[in-house]
């Protein structure tokens, strides 16, 4: 059995990688130009899954992602923290001493500074996006450059590794949701996100974070984002160990829905591993 | 008496127009290409303060802001939420009617989409910089186009109003912080901003906003970033009612230190009032 799995990029693109760590071979991608775009398949059924990145180890969160996920009704049903290994892609035939242009987006140039210094006489060019950039060397046969992309853009458009793992940091990862329209529960290892917002009063936030500290449910995350209309009042995403079906978190939620304004279940997943 | 201060990007720009509303004709612009050349001129003393916007009340927090903050040793010593109004501004001469293009920063057409979208054969030119696009009509003598910039970009290049108020939503207010080498403690209406890394331990961070709550300290903000180099735990940024010279505040603090691995002071400031 085969699933539809959205994501944003080009094909090869880090999203379309994270799928496959999660999926392997029954993915079936679908690359849209947007993540709303993303979020608007997912729930109008037109794939059965989509992946979004969420939240990258050294550059923090991706709001835009968060704010989807409050505006569009889907359920996160899984996750990936895959390893960021940044690649110079080239056509074979070309060199390392052949050159002279490297073209990539300028998150992965910047990501990969140190590199990028080491060489001489190499002229950087920012573009749209990393598997974009090795689309592109592909398919002008440019033979005095190279991109810099992740190994599935390698794969995809059948480049030569000129250098692999050329990033400043190892301990780049970027955390991946699986999203689906159904909800769907998972029971191994799971956590939970949700969404709130306090009353205006003081110590409301600490008191909503009490229902979980009394229980003992570890926090694994929290975040915050402004409410449209209502400037310096915040909305809160918090994700959660354990399931929204453990009587224990069922029960934190009873009582936090009391202390809240607004809140919305996101999904119980199982935990990601860390991958590639 | 006359201060130089610093600011990132073109003259005219939102942030020199914060500058102003805070530091009045005693203000002697100084433009910076980067945020960190900010940050570094006012470390080194090369001017006397910075101005930075940290949080935007539509899209959020300015997080590499909120970065260079941890990074440098400059302190907070003031705050402005300065109103955003987006101005269509042409050369002398030029009328609605005879505007073909329109430039500005992607951020700004995207917080003018609804006016844009009441144009007919319009095309949207996106630039590096509001107040840069303003420059750049007037420099060229551009007669068939016009940049959406803010009301300080119109004083100083001398152009003309076509239309005011052409933003989306009229709560856009972006909060500047303004940056000292020398601590300064705010007397009147104060609000004091630090940072703090809590142990890895379960109810951490409800422990840590505990020693606020039970003083009845108002907490204003709570934002968090990842550590470098040691993904899925975050640095946790707080902005709380007070001044740190206060009993109640500082004790509180005394607390906080024993739960917490790092600490940092960023300012007792004046709570800033809203502007422009």
């Amino acid at each position: 059995m085969k699933f539809k799995v959205a994501f944003q990029g080009e094909r090869g693109a880090f999203s379309e990688q994270a799928g496959l760590a999660f999926f392997d071979e029954r993915m079936e991608p679908v690359a849209f130009n947007t993540f709303e775009d993303v979020f608007k398949s997912v729930k109008k059924g037109v794939v059965d899954f989509g992946v979004i990145p969420i939240e990258n180890s050294l550059y923090g969160s991706i709001h835009q992602n968060y704010d989807l996920l409050q505006k569009y009704n889907v359920f996160i049903v899984g996750e990936v923290k895959l390893r960021i290994r940044h690649y110079l892609l080239a056509n074979y035939g070309v060199n390392l001493k052949d050159v002279k242009k490297i073209y990539s987006h300028p998150q992965a140039l910047a990501q990969c500074e140190k590199f990028l210094k080491s060489l001489s006489e190499v002229e950087i060019i920012p573009t749209y996006d990393t598997a974009g950039s090795a689309k592109m060397i592909k398919e002008k046969k440019i033979m005095d450059g190279a991109a810099i992309a992740g190994k599935q853009a390698r794969k995809f458009y059948g480049l030569k590794i000129l250098k692999a793992g050329i990033e400043n940091h190892e301990k780049n990862f970027t955390r991946f949701l699986i999203l689906s329209r159904k909800k769907i529960i998972a029971r191994e290892n799971p956590k939970t996100s949700i969404i709130f917002t306090t009353k205006n009063i003081p110590g409301a936030l600490y008191r909503a974070l009490g229902v979980f500290a009394q229980r003992d449910i570890n926090l694994l995350k929290i975040e915050s984002r402004p409410i449209i209309g209502q400037p310096w009042r915040y909305m809160f995403y918090l994700d959660f160990e354990g399931s929204i079906e453990d009587e224990v978190c069922s029960d934190a939620i009873r009582e936090l829905k009391r202390l809240t304004d607004y809140y919305k279940f996101l999904g119980t997943y199982e935990k990601g591993r860390e991958v590639g």
